[in-house]
């Protein structure tokens, strides 16, 4: 429905990634738990989190009380002096982080977290490249962009400058011509060592990865995989930086989906679960190591709300509601009882799913026009009208997808309940037989190709 | 005082631009206006605004209450999505914007601001060099950073690529050796263009000026400078970017420091005083021909927060309480009747006082060692004996002053009563005693120098 908030909306509002003069933004009237209403009155269950970040659902009243609270009691102060919520927020991230990371450095969001966390690298290691692997991303600011390994990185490209891109593990789409998980891994593994070799070690401050990368597909790297890196970073003396902005904050079951391998990395950049979105908030978890460095050299970075007050509580007030509701141990029997399953029963029921990959409460179905070839449903960095009628039909039937190129992501709020899960199961499975329909029969597929 | 948070925050808190070690933050227990408590019950007089952003003073009540009300309704909504909040902040937001700009593009913060701004600048023009000036700040991102012409730049400098450096209008310390306003008018603008035309004007995007610069020294350009720039980068085919992003908001006691001059440019960037700092917010103001390079074209840069409802909904309370409780006008009132006469008595007062700049409740005293040389009372990017104590006298007289270098600034809440500026303006001028002691006699100085 056109109302005042859409024509002010096309009027005034510039959109992230878009072409301006074609938008049709839904507007958002209300949120609740899973769900949300649009202004025409229809429901819609949110299989999205909006960009992966609302974890708690919306509206959680706890946290909502804890941002009025906070509102009430102090909504802000520069960055130099101490506040309760600060602290507490930061006590928290500290006590959950792994290994001995324990200092915190607040930013906005995810982009100036990753900006940061190569600043650091840089001055810690006196190098100035980042490696990162294709298929990733790592937020919208310069650095982060060049950083990302996704076409949203093409246009503002400036010729790699102090950016090397290698590939990272992922067997369905092996680069490296793996047939098994481990085969992938060490193939993997020896790629980076190589692209390191070739680099020269002595030019490179980090290698940044997305634990579990998010929107280019979660991909869970195989068991061994982050092991070896970072038994590569201690070798040649390379911080190595995990992404865990879409991934933490127990989207995977886990506090941190580095909880679910067997390596620590120097530094972790965190936005989106931390405050399940409600206040702007990101950081870069730091070891002892590196925030050493800057014991009494000063560290050269900053911004006027770091560590905001209001953030900071909305933060605590998160965490503190995932664990008395033991959110991240019911995502992970989602993840096991009912995604995992039952997404891999409706890939076998339709012929448009070439795999299903996830955890937790993170799943992406990689839709293929031809299972034999793996052609995807979208080409890289685009849509098609299949995926288009997909997205339509999940929308059709009650449910919000994330989907990015020929992917649906199941990525929805880590409380959702067992029968709202299996309510935007079955919307999935409707729409997937929409994809069903664009795939090739076997005569098509050299026609087509 | 020692106590929970101070601990919590020296064990896990990793600060803005600080050597870690040796930090000593004060605890902030509370605000309320213009006054702050520590956790020692001090009460100090807030004429910082912290980091020049609570233009409404702390915990306005309205302000306090709109952001509760929206934290009960809607905190969050991805970006893709209209919601009614961010449609209002940009409707008001480019109803005050100068001239024709009406399309706002919402960051979290300053920096991303810039960020965005100068890639809109680049992909618009096709060109990727920008130019700012010398004491200038523009954030702590990547390209932010190196746009910055202060000494935070230098450990982050990556070789001026993109950038590129010149000096700008500044009467009291001229490049130009010029006597009057008019000639540093005149040949800060023929330097502009010579620079222009010796990097070769197809090579430049941009020109991003702070209005008035802020953190370098508050130094309003003289009368027909931007308007000399709007010419040279018409005449150039360059995208003019004004950043207002601590100018902009009513601390000039207009709504934009621009507003002050003839002259409208390409792209604002804003933040700090939009939501007074009470939930994190930035953001760009485009020109309809800018925003028209985006029409079809998908705009290649975003972010998961652009355009929070939570921060649009204080902005728009922000935006609202401004003009019913008239505090631009007050801002322009204080300027005029209190602290430019007031502060221009002090200096006659004084001999540490160099110069007097400044318009609104946007002041800066320079503080010098010798006003015949203009020595600074501490070096460019350091501090100094005699600077820190007259901040600690500032603090002792019940005043927390905004510091930088030589200089103190005077940057209370627009709203601060002319009583509360008297009393802050009264713990200056002994603090300014202190300031005297360290400037040489005339003796001193030959033998110091
Ligand atoms: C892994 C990862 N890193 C960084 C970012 C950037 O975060 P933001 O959009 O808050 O800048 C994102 C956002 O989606 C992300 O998924
Ligand atoms: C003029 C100007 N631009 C940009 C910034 C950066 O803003 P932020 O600290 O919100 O990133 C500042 C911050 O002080 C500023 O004064």
């Amino acid at each position: 429905m056109k109302d005042r908030t859409y024509e002010l909306d096309r009027a005034h509002v510039f959109h992230s990634w878009s072409a301006q003069a074609s938008l049709t933004p839904m507007v958002v009237e209300r949120a609740e738990g899973s769900y949300l209403w649009d202004n025409d009155g229809t429901k819609l269950l949110d299989f999205s989190s909006q960009l992966v970040f609302t974890n708690i659902g919306h509206q959680h009243p706890r946290v909502v009380k804890a941002i009025q609270d906070q509102a009430a009691t102090l909504c802000t102060i520069a960055p130099q002096h101490a506040n309760a919520a600060r602290s507490e927020a930061a006590h928290l991230i500290a006590e959950l982080a792994p290994g001995d990371l324990d200092r915190v450095f607040f930013t906005n969001g995810g982009a100036d977290a990753v900006e940061h966390a190569v600043r650091m690298a840089r001055l810690h290691t006196g190098r100035r490249k980042v490696l990162s692997r294709y298929r990733s991303y790592h937020g919208g600011t310069q650095t982060a962009i060049n950083l990302t390994g996704d076409p949203r990185r093409w246009p503002n490209d400036v010729g790699a400058d102090g950016v090397v891109h290698f590939f990272g593990p992922f067997l369905y789409r092996s680069e490296f011509h793996a047939t098994t998980e481990a085969e992938e891994c060490e193939r993997a593994l020896a790629h980076l060592e190589h692209t390191i070799q070739l680099e020269g070690p002595d030019t490179i401050a980090a290698i940044i990865l997305e634990t579990i990368p998010g929107t280019a597909g979660i991909m869970p790297p195989p068991p061994g995989y982050l092991e070896g890196v970072r038994a590569l970073c201690d070798r040649y003396g390379i911080v190595w930086i995990a992404d865990e902005v879409m991934a933490g904050f127990g989207r995977t079951g886990t506090w941190f989906a580095l909880d679910l391998y067997d390596a620590v990395p120097d530094l972790i950049t965190f936005a989106k679960g931390v405050t399940s979105g409600y206040v702007p908030m990101g950081g870069v978890i730091i070891s002892p190591r590196i925030a050493a460095t800057f014991d009494d050299r000063p560290y050269p970075g900053g911004l006027t709300y770091s560590g905001h007050p209001l953030a900071a509580a909305a933060a605590v007030a998160t965490i503190e509601t995932m664990k008395d509701e033991k959110m991240v141990e019911h995502a992970a029997m989602l993840g096991e009882e009912v995604f995992g399953p039952e997404l891999r029963a409706m890939a076998e029921r339709h012929a448009c799913v070439g795999e299903v990959r996830g955890v937790g409460a993170f799943w992406a179905l990689d839709l293929v026009a031809d299972a034999a070839t793996k052609e995807p449903l979208a080409p890289y960095g685009g849509s098609s009208p299949a995926m288009n009628e997909v997205i339509a039909a999940c929308k059709k039937g009650g449910m919000l997808p994330f989907a990015n190129f020929n992917r649906i992501h199941v990525v929805p709020a880590l409380n959702i309940t067992v029968d709202e899960a299996r309510e935007g199961l079955a919307a999935l499975d409707a729409a997937l037989t929409v994809g069903d329909a664009h795939v090739h029969s076997v005569g098509d597929a050299h026609a087509g190709a």
